[in-house]
Protein backbone atom coordinates (compact mmCIF):
# COMPACT_ATOMS: atom_id res chain seq x y z
CA UNK A 1 0.00 0.00 0.00
CA UNK A 2 1.45 3.44 -0.83
CA UNK A 3 0.54 5.81 2.03
CA UNK A 4 1.35 9.12 -0.21
CA UNK A 5 1.97 9.36 -3.99
CA UNK A 6 2.99 12.83 -5.22
CA UNK A 7 2.43 12.81 -9.01
CA UNK A 8 4.46 15.72 -10.41
CA UNK A 9 2.71 16.18 -14.11
CA UNK A 10 -0.94 15.32 -13.93
CA UNK A 11 -1.29 14.68 -17.59
CA UNK A 12 -2.49 11.45 -19.68
CA UNK A 13 0.18 9.33 -18.04
CA UNK A 14 0.78 10.30 -14.44
CA UNK A 15 -3.69 10.74 -14.09
CA UNK A 16 -3.85 7.24 -15.66
CA UNK A 17 -1.07 5.93 -13.13
CA UNK A 18 -3.23 7.73 -10.38
CA UNK A 19 -6.56 6.20 -11.82
CA UNK A 20 -5.55 2.53 -12.01
CA UNK A 21 -3.65 2.81 -8.55
CA UNK A 22 -6.69 3.94 -6.63
CA UNK A 23 -9.26 1.36 -8.32
CA UNK A 24 -6.31 -1.26 -7.77
CA UNK A 25 -6.88 -0.03 -4.27
CA UNK A 26 -3.24 0.40 -3.86
CA UNK A 27 -2.85 4.32 -2.65
CA UNK A 28 -4.34 6.03 0.19
CA UNK A 29 -3.80 9.71 -0.66
CA UNK A 30 -2.69 11.33 -3.57
CA UNK A 31 -0.50 14.68 -4.07
CA UNK A 32 -1.08 16.11 -7.46
CA UNK A 33 1.52 18.93 -8.62
CA UNK A 34 1.67 21.00 -11.65
CA UNK A 35 1.58 24.54 -12.42
CA UNK A 36 -1.56 24.68 -14.43
CA UNK A 37 -4.12 25.14 -12.08
CA UNK A 38 -6.52 24.56 -14.26
CA UNK A 39 -5.63 21.44 -14.94
CA UNK A 40 -5.22 20.46 -11.23
CA UNK A 41 -8.59 21.52 -10.64
CA UNK A 42 -10.30 19.25 -13.13
CA UNK A 43 -7.96 16.43 -11.91
CA UNK A 44 -9.60 17.10 -8.30
CA UNK A 45 -13.08 16.94 -10.04
CA UNK A 46 -12.20 13.54 -11.91
CA UNK A 47 -10.84 12.15 -8.55
CA UNK A 48 -7.71 11.36 -10.07
CA UNK A 49 -5.71 13.51 -6.95
CA UNK A 50 -6.71 13.98 -3.46
CA UNK A 51 -5.07 16.95 -3.43
CA UNK A 52 -3.10 19.79 -5.67
CA UNK A 53 0.03 21.71 -4.74
CA UNK A 54 2.01 24.14 -6.92
CA UNK A 55 5.24 23.56 -5.33
CA UNK A 56 6.94 20.59 -6.26
CA UNK A 57 9.47 20.98 -3.18
CA UNK A 58 6.58 21.24 -0.55
CA UNK A 59 4.28 18.44 -2.17
CA UNK A 60 6.87 15.86 -1.91
CA UNK A 61 7.69 15.49 1.99
CA UNK A 62 7.21 12.11 3.17
CA UNK A 63 5.88 11.06 0.19
CA UNK A 64 6.20 7.14 -0.64
CA UNK A 65 6.42 7.64 -4.08
CA UNK A 66 7.04 10.64 -6.04
CA UNK A 67 6.32 10.00 -9.73
CA UNK A 68 8.18 12.32 -12.00
CA UNK A 69 5.33 12.86 -14.79
CA UNK A 70 6.75 15.18 -16.95
CA UNK A 71 8.41 15.16 -20.87
CA UNK A 72 12.10 14.64 -20.76
CA UNK A 73 13.34 17.81 -20.64
CA UNK A 74 11.53 19.49 -17.42
CA UNK A 75 13.13 16.92 -15.72
CA UNK A 76 16.14 18.02 -14.70
CA UNK A 77 14.91 21.17 -12.80
CA UNK A 78 12.05 19.19 -11.59
CA UNK A 79 14.61 16.72 -10.09
CA UNK A 80 16.81 19.96 -9.08
CA UNK A 81 14.07 21.49 -7.16
CA UNK A 82 13.02 18.20 -5.26
CA UNK A 83 15.71 17.20 -4.29
CA UNK A 84 16.26 19.60 -1.02
CA UNK A 85 13.22 18.15 0.13
CA UNK A 86 13.31 14.44 -0.13
CA UNK A 87 12.46 12.25 2.72
CA UNK A 88 14.94 9.55 2.94
CA UNK A 89 12.78 6.53 2.59
CA UNK A 90 11.08 7.93 -0.55
CA UNK A 91 10.82 6.48 -3.48
CA UNK A 92 11.54 8.13 -7.22
CA UNK A 93 10.57 7.46 -10.36
CA UNK A 94 9.89 8.75 -13.89
CA UNK A 95 8.03 7.94 -17.43
CA UNK A 96 10.78 9.53 -19.36
CA UNK A 97 10.77 8.05 -23.27
CA UNK A 98 14.80 8.34 -23.16
CA UNK A 99 16.62 6.85 -20.38
CA UNK A 100 20.29 7.80 -20.74
CA UNK A 101 19.88 11.29 -20.80
CA UNK A 102 17.48 10.53 -17.56
CA UNK A 103 19.73 9.04 -15.30
CA UNK A 104 22.33 11.69 -16.18
CA UNK A 105 19.82 14.15 -14.98
CA UNK A 106 19.71 11.89 -11.86
CA UNK A 107 23.50 11.86 -10.97
CA UNK A 108 23.76 15.42 -11.56
CA UNK A 109 20.34 16.79 -9.57
CA UNK A 110 19.95 13.83 -7.17
CA UNK A 111 23.17 12.91 -6.06
CA UNK A 112 22.28 12.32 -2.57
CA UNK A 113 18.96 9.98 -3.51
CA UNK A 114 20.01 7.46 -6.47
CA UNK A 115 19.93 4.21 -4.16
CA UNK A 116 15.74 5.69 -4.02
CA UNK A 117 15.56 6.84 -8.15
CA UNK A 118 14.57 3.91 -10.50
CA UNK A 119 14.23 5.17 -13.60
CA UNK A 120 11.19 3.64 -15.83
CA UNK A 121 9.57 4.77 -19.06
CA UNK A 122 5.55 2.72 -19.66
CA UNK A 123 4.94 2.22 -23.25
CA UNK A 124 1.98 3.63 -23.71
CA UNK A 125 0.27 6.90 -24.84
CA UNK A 126 -2.42 8.66 -27.32
CA UNK A 127 -3.32 11.69 -29.00
CA UNK A 128 -4.85 13.76 -26.50
CA UNK A 129 -3.13 15.00 -23.18
CA UNK A 130 -4.10 16.52 -20.03
CA UNK A 131 -6.08 15.40 -16.45
CA UNK A 132 -8.96 14.63 -18.87
CA UNK A 133 -7.61 12.50 -20.92
CA UNK A 134 -6.35 10.69 -18.39
CA UNK A 135 -7.86 6.59 -18.51
CA UNK A 136 -8.14 4.00 -15.85
CA UNK A 137 -7.01 1.13 -18.42
CA UNK A 138 -4.09 2.87 -20.30
CA UNK A 139 -1.40 0.48 -18.77
CA UNK A 140 -3.43 -2.22 -19.04
CA UNK A 141 -0.99 -5.21 -21.18
CA UNK A 142 1.10 -2.57 -21.80
CA UNK A 143 5.01 -2.86 -21.57
CA UNK A 144 7.13 -0.59 -18.67
CA UNK A 145 10.99 -0.80 -19.18
CA UNK A 146 13.00 -0.24 -15.85
CA UNK A 147 16.20 0.66 -16.21
CA UNK A 148 17.72 0.07 -12.86
CA UNK A 149 21.04 1.55 -12.04
CA UNK A 150 24.12 -0.13 -10.35
CA UNK A 151 23.46 2.36 -6.98
CA UNK A 152 19.68 1.49 -6.62
CA UNK A 153 18.13 0.08 -3.35
CA UNK A 154 16.36 -3.44 -5.01
CA UNK A 155 13.82 -1.77 -2.39
CA UNK A 156 12.64 0.86 -4.61
CA UNK A 157 13.26 -1.34 -7.74
CA UNK A 158 10.61 -3.59 -6.45
CA UNK A 159 8.45 -1.02 -5.47
CA UNK A 160 8.40 0.59 -8.76
CA UNK A 161 7.59 -2.70 -10.11
CA UNK A 162 4.77 -3.43 -7.82
CA UNK A 163 3.04 0.33 -9.01
CA UNK A 164 3.22 -0.56 -12.39
CA UNK A 165 2.44 -4.34 -12.10
CA UNK A 166 -0.44 -2.75 -9.95
CA UNK A 167 -1.73 -0.62 -12.89
CA UNK A 168 -2.27 -3.62 -15.25
CA UNK A 169 1.43 -3.57 -16.58
CA UNK A 170 4.06 -5.34 -17.67
CA UNK A 171 7.25 -5.16 -16.09
CA UNK A 172 10.64 -5.28 -18.26
CA UNK A 173 14.39 -4.43 -17.29
CA UNK A 174 16.72 -3.54 -19.48
CA UNK A 175 20.33 -1.36 -19.65
CA UNK A 176 19.14 2.04 -20.69
CA UNK A 177 21.69 1.92 -23.80
CA UNK A 178 19.58 -0.39 -24.41
CA UNK A 179 16.51 1.22 -23.84
CA UNK A 180 17.44 4.45 -26.17
CA UNK A 181 18.99 2.11 -28.85
CA UNK A 182 15.44 0.17 -29.31
CA UNK A 183 13.34 3.26 -28.71
CA UNK A 184 15.45 5.15 -31.17
CA UNK A 185 14.66 2.80 -33.91
CA UNK A 186 10.56 1.91 -33.47
CA UNK A 187 9.62 5.33 -32.10
CA UNK A 188 12.01 8.48 -31.87
CA UNK A 189 12.73 7.44 -35.72
CA UNK A 190 9.77 7.45 -36.74
CA UNK A 191 8.51 10.71 -35.02
CA UNK A 192 11.54 12.50 -36.91
CA UNK A 193 10.73 11.14 -40.73
CA UNK A 194 6.37 11.89 -39.79
CA UNK A 195 7.47 15.11 -39.00
CA UNK A 196 9.64 15.56 -42.22
CA UNK A 197 7.75 14.53 -44.72
CA UNK A 198 5.10 16.86 -43.07
CA UNK A 199 6.73 19.96 -42.80
CA UNK A 200 8.52 19.23 -46.36
CA UNK A 201 5.09 19.36 -48.08
CA UNK A 202 3.64 21.94 -46.08
CA UNK A 203 6.39 24.37 -46.82
CA UNK A 204 5.18 24.15 -50.88
CA UNK A 205 3.75 26.80 -52.39
CA UNK A 206 0.65 23.99 -53.70
CA UNK A 207 0.76 22.92 -49.83
CA UNK A 208 -2.87 23.11 -50.13
CA UNK A 209 -3.88 20.93 -52.98
CA UNK A 210 -0.92 18.36 -51.77
CA UNK A 211 -2.85 17.86 -48.37
CA UNK A 212 -6.33 17.92 -50.22
CA UNK A 213 -5.53 14.91 -51.84
CA UNK A 214 -4.02 13.16 -49.38
CA UNK A 215 -6.10 10.23 -48.23
CA UNK A 216 -6.23 7.58 -45.30
CA UNK A 217 -2.45 6.02 -46.25
CA UNK A 218 -0.92 9.59 -45.70
CA UNK A 219 -3.30 9.80 -42.40
CA UNK A 220 -1.50 7.03 -40.63
CA UNK A 221 2.06 7.34 -41.83
CA UNK A 222 1.56 11.07 -40.16
CA UNK A 223 -0.66 10.59 -37.47
CA UNK A 224 2.90 10.94 -34.93
CA UNK A 225 3.48 14.33 -36.88
CA UNK A 226 0.83 15.97 -35.04
CA UNK A 227 2.73 15.19 -31.78
CA UNK A 228 3.35 18.17 -29.16
CA UNK A 229 7.10 19.99 -30.95
CA UNK A 230 8.81 20.68 -27.85
CA UNK A 231 8.42 17.10 -26.40
CA UNK A 232 9.82 15.42 -29.36
CA UNK A 233 12.61 17.73 -29.50
CA UNK A 234 13.74 17.17 -26.26
CA UNK A 235 13.38 13.61 -26.65
CA UNK A 236 15.49 13.50 -30.16
CA UNK A 237 17.70 15.66 -28.30
CA UNK A 238 18.35 13.51 -25.01
CA UNK A 239 18.41 10.31 -27.34
CA UNK A 240 20.91 12.13 -30.00
CA UNK A 241 23.64 9.69 -30.15
CA UNK A 242 21.55 6.63 -30.84
CA UNK A 243 18.66 8.67 -33.21
CA UNK A 244 21.65 9.88 -35.45
CA UNK A 245 22.67 6.18 -35.60
CA UNK A 246 19.26 5.03 -36.67
CA UNK A 247 18.94 7.76 -38.90
CA UNK A 248 22.21 7.02 -40.72
CA UNK A 249 21.06 3.78 -41.17
CA UNK A 250 18.00 4.90 -42.51
CA UNK A 251 19.47 7.38 -44.93
CA UNK A 252 21.59 4.48 -46.25
CA UNK A 253 18.31 2.53 -46.68
CA UNK A 254 16.17 5.11 -48.92
CA UNK A 255 19.82 5.40 -50.87
CA UNK A 256 19.57 1.92 -51.85
CA UNK A 257 15.98 2.63 -52.67
CA UNK A 258 16.86 5.68 -54.58
CA UNK A 259 19.41 3.76 -56.75
CA UNK A 260 17.47 1.09 -57.35
CA UNK A 261 14.59 3.53 -58.42
CA UNK A 262 16.82 5.38 -60.62
CA UNK A 263 18.05 2.10 -62.34
CA UNK A 264 14.53 0.59 -63.17
CA UNK A 265 15.84 -2.19 -60.76
CA UNK A 266 12.25 -3.69 -60.04
CA UNK A 267 13.77 -6.99 -58.50
CA UNK A 268 15.60 -5.02 -55.37
CA UNK A 269 12.36 -2.66 -55.29
CA UNK A 270 10.12 -5.69 -55.30
CA UNK A 271 12.25 -7.33 -52.79
CA UNK A 272 12.69 -4.53 -50.17
CA UNK A 273 8.91 -4.22 -50.51
CA UNK A 274 8.17 -7.79 -50.16
CA UNK A 275 10.52 -8.11 -46.88
CA UNK A 276 9.01 -5.07 -45.57
CA UNK A 277 5.58 -6.54 -46.04
CA UNK A 278 5.83 -9.74 -45.17
CA UNK A 279 7.63 -8.45 -41.54
CA UNK A 280 4.84 -5.89 -41.11
CA UNK A 281 1.77 -8.19 -41.71
CA UNK A 282 3.86 -11.02 -39.39
CA UNK A 283 4.20 -8.63 -36.71
CA UNK A 284 0.27 -7.20 -36.97
CA UNK A 285 -0.81 -11.24 -36.68
CA UNK A 286 1.57 -11.71 -33.63
CA UNK A 287 -0.01 -8.59 -31.93
CA UNK A 288 -3.45 -9.45 -33.05
CA UNK A 289 -2.83 -12.52 -30.99
CA UNK A 290 -1.50 -11.74 -27.99
CA UNK B 1 -27.47 4.21 -68.49
CA UNK B 2 -25.24 1.77 -69.05
CA UNK B 3 -26.39 -1.01 -70.87
CA UNK B 4 -23.13 -3.00 -70.43
CA UNK B 5 -20.59 -2.52 -68.13
CA UNK B 6 -17.49 -4.73 -68.52
CA UNK B 7 -14.98 -4.93 -65.67
CA UNK B 8 -11.89 -6.35 -65.60
CA UNK B 9 -10.52 -7.16 -62.38
CA UNK B 10 -13.04 -7.53 -60.08
CA UNK B 11 -11.35 -6.60 -57.39
CA UNK B 12 -12.14 -4.20 -53.90
CA UNK B 13 -12.32 -0.96 -56.79
CA UNK B 14 -13.88 -2.79 -59.60
CA UNK B 15 -16.34 -4.79 -57.79
CA UNK B 16 -17.19 -1.58 -55.41
CA UNK B 17 -18.13 0.42 -58.42
CA UNK B 18 -19.96 -2.18 -59.58
CA UNK B 19 -22.45 -2.69 -56.67
CA UNK B 20 -22.73 1.14 -56.68
CA UNK B 21 -23.57 1.76 -59.76
CA UNK B 22 -26.36 -0.83 -59.73
CA UNK B 23 -27.54 0.32 -56.11
CA UNK B 24 -27.72 4.43 -58.22
CA UNK B 25 -29.86 1.86 -60.69
CA UNK B 26 -27.33 3.15 -63.59
CA UNK B 27 -26.42 -0.44 -64.95
CA UNK B 28 -28.36 -2.84 -66.97
CA UNK B 29 -25.60 -5.93 -67.36
CA UNK B 30 -22.65 -6.13 -65.53
CA UNK B 31 -20.00 -8.50 -66.85
CA UNK B 32 -16.87 -9.32 -64.72
CA UNK B 33 -13.74 -10.70 -66.16
CA UNK B 34 -10.75 -11.97 -64.08
CA UNK B 35 -7.82 -14.81 -63.95
CA UNK B 36 -9.35 -16.51 -60.84
CA UNK B 37 -12.37 -18.12 -61.46
CA UNK B 38 -12.82 -18.38 -57.51
CA UNK B 39 -12.85 -14.68 -56.92
CA UNK B 40 -15.56 -14.48 -60.25
CA UNK B 41 -17.81 -16.98 -58.49
CA UNK B 42 -17.90 -14.93 -55.18
CA UNK B 43 -18.68 -11.68 -57.12
CA UNK B 44 -21.22 -13.58 -58.71
CA UNK B 45 -22.75 -15.32 -55.67
CA UNK B 46 -22.77 -11.27 -54.02
CA UNK B 47 -24.56 -10.45 -56.78
CA UNK B 48 -21.66 -7.84 -57.86
CA UNK B 49 -21.62 -9.48 -61.50
CA UNK B 50 -24.54 -10.62 -63.85
CA UNK B 51 -21.65 -12.58 -65.76
CA UNK B 52 -18.18 -13.75 -65.42
CA UNK B 53 -15.60 -14.40 -68.50
CA UNK B 54 -11.83 -15.28 -68.21
CA UNK B 55 -11.33 -14.36 -71.99
CA UNK B 56 -10.95 -9.97 -71.91
CA UNK B 57 -11.32 -10.22 -75.74
CA UNK B 58 -14.18 -11.51 -76.36
CA UNK B 59 -16.11 -10.18 -73.10
CA UNK B 60 -15.49 -6.65 -74.03
CA UNK B 61 -17.73 -6.96 -77.36
CA UNK B 62 -20.46 -4.40 -77.74
CA UNK B 63 -19.51 -2.91 -74.11
CA UNK B 64 -20.55 0.72 -73.22
CA UNK B 65 -18.21 1.04 -70.97
CA UNK B 66 -14.88 -1.23 -70.23
CA UNK B 67 -13.47 -0.36 -66.48
CA UNK B 68 -9.88 -1.41 -66.59
CA UNK B 69 -10.15 -2.29 -63.14
CA UNK B 70 -6.20 -3.59 -62.91
CA UNK B 71 -2.94 -2.83 -60.83
CA UNK B 72 -0.80 -0.37 -63.25
CA UNK B 73 1.68 -3.48 -63.80
CA UNK B 74 -1.22 -5.27 -65.99
CA UNK B 75 -2.56 -2.94 -68.14
CA UNK B 76 -0.75 -2.81 -70.85
CA UNK B 77 -1.40 -6.27 -71.59
CA UNK B 78 -5.16 -6.00 -70.62
CA UNK B 79 -5.21 -3.05 -73.01
CA UNK B 80 -3.40 -5.03 -75.55
CA UNK B 81 -5.63 -8.20 -75.52
CA UNK B 82 -9.09 -6.31 -75.95
CA UNK B 83 -7.95 -3.63 -78.03
CA UNK B 84 -8.49 -5.33 -81.53
CA UNK B 85 -12.07 -6.56 -80.18
CA UNK B 86 -13.66 -3.31 -78.95
CA UNK B 87 -16.59 -1.99 -80.59
CA UNK B 88 -16.06 1.82 -82.16
CA UNK B 89 -18.63 3.17 -79.59
CA UNK B 90 -17.09 1.76 -76.04
CA UNK B 91 -15.56 3.70 -73.53
CA UNK B 92 -12.31 2.77 -71.70
CA UNK B 93 -11.35 3.92 -68.85
CA UNK B 94 -9.06 2.69 -66.03
CA UNK B 95 -8.18 3.08 -62.17
CA UNK B 96 -4.55 3.53 -62.15
CA UNK B 97 -2.41 5.26 -59.11
CA UNK B 98 -0.24 6.91 -61.98
CA UNK B 99 -1.57 8.35 -65.40
CA UNK B 100 1.27 8.97 -67.09
CA UNK B 101 2.41 5.60 -67.85
CA UNK B 102 -1.08 4.46 -68.57
CA UNK B 103 -1.53 7.41 -71.01
CA UNK B 104 2.08 6.10 -72.56
CA UNK B 105 0.60 2.43 -72.56
CA UNK B 106 -2.89 3.66 -74.09
CA UNK B 107 -0.85 5.24 -76.90
CA UNK B 108 1.20 2.06 -77.60
CA UNK B 109 -1.72 -0.79 -77.49
CA UNK B 110 -5.02 1.21 -77.84
CA UNK B 111 -3.53 3.65 -80.71
CA UNK B 112 -7.04 3.05 -82.84
CA UNK B 113 -9.01 3.87 -79.57
CA UNK B 114 -8.00 7.11 -77.74
CA UNK B 115 -10.87 8.90 -78.55
CA UNK B 116 -12.56 6.50 -75.98
CA UNK B 117 -9.84 6.32 -73.42
CA UNK B 118 -9.88 8.02 -70.28
CA UNK B 119 -7.42 8.04 -67.96
CA UNK B 120 -9.00 7.72 -64.30
CA UNK B 121 -7.51 7.22 -60.63
CA UNK B 122 -10.49 6.74 -57.50
CA UNK B 123 -8.64 7.99 -55.09
CA UNK B 124 -10.41 5.33 -52.37
CA UNK B 125 -8.50 2.26 -50.97
CA UNK B 126 -8.44 -0.23 -48.05
CA UNK B 127 -6.38 -2.77 -46.37
CA UNK B 128 -8.64 -5.93 -48.48
CA UNK B 129 -8.92 -6.75 -51.59
CA UNK B 130 -10.89 -9.32 -53.73
CA UNK B 131 -14.26 -8.92 -54.35
CA UNK B 132 -15.65 -9.92 -51.32
CA UNK B 133 -14.09 -6.61 -50.06
CA UNK B 134 -16.08 -4.93 -52.16
CA UNK B 135 -18.75 -1.93 -50.33
CA UNK B 136 -21.07 0.08 -52.06
CA UNK B 137 -20.52 2.90 -50.39
CA UNK B 138 -16.85 2.80 -51.15
CA UNK B 139 -16.73 5.88 -53.09
CA UNK B 140 -19.03 8.32 -51.24
CA UNK B 141 -17.75 11.47 -50.98
CA UNK B 142 -14.04 10.28 -52.27
CA UNK B 143 -12.35 12.23 -55.63
CA UNK B 144 -12.13 10.58 -58.62
CA UNK B 145 -9.19 12.57 -60.57
CA UNK B 146 -9.65 12.53 -64.77
CA UNK B 147 -6.78 12.98 -66.55
CA UNK B 148 -8.01 13.86 -69.98
CA UNK B 149 -5.87 13.65 -73.15
CA UNK B 150 -6.10 16.03 -76.51
CA UNK B 151 -7.42 13.35 -78.13
CA UNK B 152 -10.46 12.41 -76.19
CA UNK B 153 -13.94 12.61 -77.27
CA UNK B 154 -15.48 14.98 -74.66
CA UNK B 155 -18.74 12.35 -74.70
CA UNK B 156 -16.54 9.91 -73.42
CA UNK B 157 -15.03 12.01 -71.08
CA UNK B 158 -18.64 12.84 -70.23
CA UNK B 159 -19.58 9.24 -69.52
CA UNK B 160 -16.67 8.04 -67.27
CA UNK B 161 -17.33 11.17 -65.51
CA UNK B 162 -21.25 10.47 -64.75
CA UNK B 163 -20.11 7.01 -63.94
CA UNK B 164 -17.98 8.01 -61.09
CA UNK B 165 -20.67 10.75 -59.71
CA UNK B 166 -23.02 7.73 -60.05
CA UNK B 167 -20.96 5.86 -57.32
CA UNK B 168 -21.31 8.87 -55.02
CA UNK B 169 -17.27 10.21 -55.77
CA UNK B 170 -16.58 13.83 -56.37
CA UNK B 171 -14.64 14.10 -59.89
CA UNK B 172 -11.73 16.72 -60.73
CA UNK B 173 -9.67 16.97 -64.02
CA UNK B 174 -6.08 18.03 -63.72
CA UNK B 175 -3.01 16.90 -66.27
CA UNK B 176 -1.94 13.71 -65.66
CA UNK B 177 1.72 15.37 -64.84
CA UNK B 178 0.11 17.25 -62.27
CA UNK B 179 -1.44 14.10 -60.90
CA UNK B 180 1.93 12.04 -61.35
CA UNK B 181 2.94 14.85 -59.14
CA UNK B 182 1.03 14.90 -56.23
CA UNK B 183 0.24 11.66 -55.87
CA UNK B 184 4.31 11.10 -55.96
CA UNK B 185 4.41 13.48 -52.44
CA UNK B 186 1.24 12.21 -50.92
CA UNK B 187 1.09 8.65 -51.96
CA UNK B 188 3.76 6.90 -53.60
CA UNK B 189 7.18 8.80 -51.32
CA UNK B 190 5.27 7.70 -48.06
CA UNK B 191 4.71 4.25 -49.14
CA UNK B 192 8.35 3.84 -50.33
CA UNK B 193 9.08 5.68 -46.72
CA UNK B 194 7.14 2.67 -44.80
CA UNK B 195 8.44 -0.38 -46.77
CA UNK B 196 11.68 1.32 -46.29
CA UNK B 197 11.86 1.66 -42.64
CA UNK B 198 10.08 -1.74 -41.73
CA UNK B 199 12.59 -3.83 -44.03
CA UNK B 200 15.16 -2.24 -42.25
CA UNK B 201 14.16 -3.38 -39.03
CA UNK B 202 13.74 -6.43 -39.98
CA UNK B 203 16.73 -7.36 -41.46
CA UNK B 204 18.49 -6.62 -37.90
CA UNK B 205 19.45 -9.42 -35.70
CA UNK B 206 17.40 -8.09 -32.99
CA UNK B 207 14.19 -7.63 -35.33
CA UNK B 208 11.73 -9.49 -33.10
CA UNK B 209 12.98 -7.38 -30.12
CA UNK B 210 12.47 -4.52 -32.22
CA UNK B 211 9.39 -5.27 -32.94
CA UNK B 212 8.36 -6.54 -29.92
CA UNK B 213 8.47 -2.93 -28.60
CA UNK B 214 6.45 -1.23 -31.39
CA UNK B 215 3.76 0.30 -30.28
CA UNK B 216 0.75 2.52 -31.71
CA UNK B 217 2.82 5.54 -33.46
CA UNK B 218 5.09 2.68 -35.17
CA UNK B 219 1.70 0.68 -36.15
CA UNK B 220 0.22 3.73 -37.98
CA UNK B 221 3.23 5.01 -39.42
CA UNK B 222 3.80 1.44 -40.94
CA UNK B 223 0.66 0.23 -42.15
CA UNK B 224 0.94 1.03 -45.46
CA UNK B 225 4.23 -1.20 -45.47
CA UNK B 226 1.76 -3.66 -45.36
CA UNK B 227 0.67 -3.22 -48.92
CA UNK B 228 1.18 -5.71 -51.87
CA UNK B 229 5.00 -5.49 -53.01
CA UNK B 230 3.67 -5.97 -56.30
CA UNK B 231 1.80 -3.35 -56.73
CA UNK B 232 4.09 -0.90 -55.72
CA UNK B 233 6.78 -2.10 -57.06
CA UNK B 234 4.63 -1.18 -60.35
CA UNK B 235 3.45 1.94 -59.06
CA UNK B 236 7.05 3.83 -58.26
CA UNK B 237 8.37 2.44 -61.64
CA UNK B 238 5.36 4.11 -63.82
CA UNK B 239 5.75 6.85 -61.69
CA UNK B 240 9.66 7.07 -61.67
CA UNK B 241 10.65 10.35 -62.53
CA UNK B 242 8.15 12.51 -60.55
CA UNK B 243 8.73 10.03 -57.41
CA UNK B 244 12.66 10.90 -57.70
CA UNK B 245 12.34 13.93 -57.81
CA UNK B 246 9.72 13.37 -54.28
CA UNK B 247 12.71 11.55 -52.62
CA UNK B 248 15.38 14.13 -53.77
CA UNK B 249 13.70 16.66 -51.75
CA UNK B 250 13.22 14.35 -48.83
CA UNK B 251 16.79 13.69 -48.43
CA UNK B 252 17.52 16.73 -48.18
CA UNK B 253 14.71 17.66 -45.52
CA UNK B 254 16.55 14.35 -43.33
CA UNK B 255 19.86 15.51 -43.85
CA UNK B 256 18.83 19.07 -42.29
CA UNK B 257 17.41 17.03 -39.57
CA UNK B 258 20.90 14.86 -39.20
CA UNK B 259 22.54 18.10 -39.07
CA UNK B 260 20.88 20.14 -36.72
CA UNK B 261 20.50 17.13 -34.42
CA UNK B 262 24.43 16.42 -34.44
CA UNK B 263 24.57 19.97 -33.90
CA UNK B 264 22.25 20.15 -31.18
CA UNK B 265 20.65 22.42 -32.61
CA UNK B 266 17.22 22.45 -31.00
CA UNK B 267 15.96 25.57 -32.22
CA UNK B 268 15.82 24.02 -35.99
CA UNK B 269 14.36 21.01 -34.52
CA UNK B 270 11.91 22.63 -32.99
CA UNK B 271 11.09 24.86 -36.16
CA UNK B 272 10.58 21.49 -38.42
CA UNK B 273 8.70 20.10 -35.36
CA UNK B 274 6.10 22.90 -34.65
CA UNK B 275 5.12 23.47 -38.68
CA UNK B 276 4.90 19.85 -39.45
CA UNK B 277 2.56 19.43 -35.72
CA UNK B 278 0.84 22.62 -36.86
CA UNK B 279 0.10 21.97 -40.75
CA UNK B 280 -0.77 17.83 -39.79
CA UNK B 281 -3.60 19.16 -36.94
CA UNK B 282 -5.05 22.20 -39.53
CA UNK B 283 -5.34 19.10 -41.89
CA UNK B 284 -6.92 16.88 -39.95
CA UNK B 285 -9.35 19.47 -38.59
CA UNK B 286 -10.35 20.39 -42.14
CA UNK B 287 -10.97 16.41 -43.11
CA UNK B 288 -13.05 16.49 -40.11
CA UNK B 289 -14.95 19.24 -40.84
CA UNK B 290 -15.86 18.10 -44.61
Amino acid sequence: MINKLVIIGVGLIGGSAALALRAAGQVKHIVGVGRSRENLDAALKLGIIDAAATDAAQAVADADIVLLAVPVGQIAEVMSAIAPHLSAHTTVTDIGSTKRGVLGAAHRHLPGHLARFVAAHPIAGAEKSGAAAAMVDLFRGRTVVLTPMPENDPISIGIVREMWTACGAVVREMAPQEHDAIFAAVSHLPHLLAFALVDEIAQRPNADELFGFAASGFRDFTRIAGSSPEMWRDICLANQAALLSELDAYQMQIGRLHAALEAGDSKTLEQIFARASAARNAWVLRQNSD
